[in-house]
């Protein structure tokens, strides 16, 4: 026997979603049925407006209903730094901080041999054509994660765009703010020894 | 900064799924925006389908688009058992495995002090009435689950209809089908030896 044909779509549709399985979809299926109304149908209208109305700025890559995005499109925003990232969800966290001030670079994704990306599945073309033609931009600051492939993609970077006399930076490893010596691993205490700084 | 309004609007949908905090609504949102147009479309409709086109049969409580379900109207079933289960998903396990033939009652929970459940919360009483209007109704089968609320909620349907003439049953504890001795909890393996049955 099959679940009534409405219900069965739904529990289709939610495993089509990452890290959610059968039982997952089926047990956020039933939960849905139980929901509001009105949760349901903003549910349904934010899936069709967000794929609708998002689009990628045709300058940084970044996500944005307005091309370009209200960071580009932004002259009180430093024009001589520009802070690579992996991800859309990386700007947002960085802009949290509300510290840094120049302009972004989207990569979505990081160089990745074992699951075959190379340079050219990443946005790394439209940030070397963004170089070549916006001459304001001195500084590429390197922000991919601390992982080895997002070092990797900082090297491939960083090997790329130095000999265009482009100033290439990476953000500093060491102790996380807050975190005990005794449980930092030992890779991150050998960088924080590395890039210790005068008091 | 904030995320633009579409996909802030998105993760706050998903944020009001069960187990799915800020941080995976947030994972799921972009996803989402990498999804084939298609197939958010056809979530969402799924979604408003889904709670449009589903109710509660009036006489089993269970999930369906017909009213009465189409195992209620099925004339074909075993008129004379009644399985009481907690939750629709619960029919759907047990009609896949194709062995039962009767009819169902879904209380859509279960009694649970510790959550202030009592027997109003459940839907009791419409089985009550259910077997007080249909006498064909000879056997209460009850499928809660073998939890401690599980075994409470049995109990007290027993103890509701068996004076009634009904009789009562509860679905068998003992070892699962491929399991370990050696893996099987106490109590389990104290069920298993208590139910033995002849070779």
């Amino acid at each position: 026997m099959q679940y009534p044909e409405p219900i069965a779509q739904l529990i289709d549709s939610y495993t089509k979603l990452p890290g959610i399985g059968q039982k997952s979809a089926t047990r956020l299926a039933f939960f849905t049925l139980g929901m509001d109304e009105e949760d349901v149908t903003g549910f349904a209208q934010a899936l069709i407006a967000a794929k609708r109305d998002l689009h990628f700025c045709s300058i940084c890559g970044n996500i944005t209903e307005s091309d370009p995005c209200v960071i580009c499109a932004d002259p009180t925003r430093d024009q001589t730094e520009v802070l690579v990232v992996e991800q859309a969800k990386d700007v947002m966290a960085m802009e949290n901080t509300r510290e840094y001030h120049g302009l972004y670079h989207v990569l979505h994704g990081v160089l990745s041999p074992l699951e075959g990306k190379g340079p050219d599945d990443i946005n790394i073309a439209s940030l070397v054509t963004r170089l070549q033609t916006n001459e304001a931009i001195t500084e590429v600051i390197v922000a991919t994660n601390a992982n080895s492939e997002g070092e990797a993609t900082a090297m491939y970077l960083s090997r790329l765009l130095k000999p265009a006399g482009i100033k290439v930076t990476r953000l500093a490893h060491g102790l996380a703010v807050g975190s005990d010596i005794d449980y930092a691993d030992e890779m991150t205490l050998i960088k924080a020894v590395e890039g210790r700084t005068e008091l």
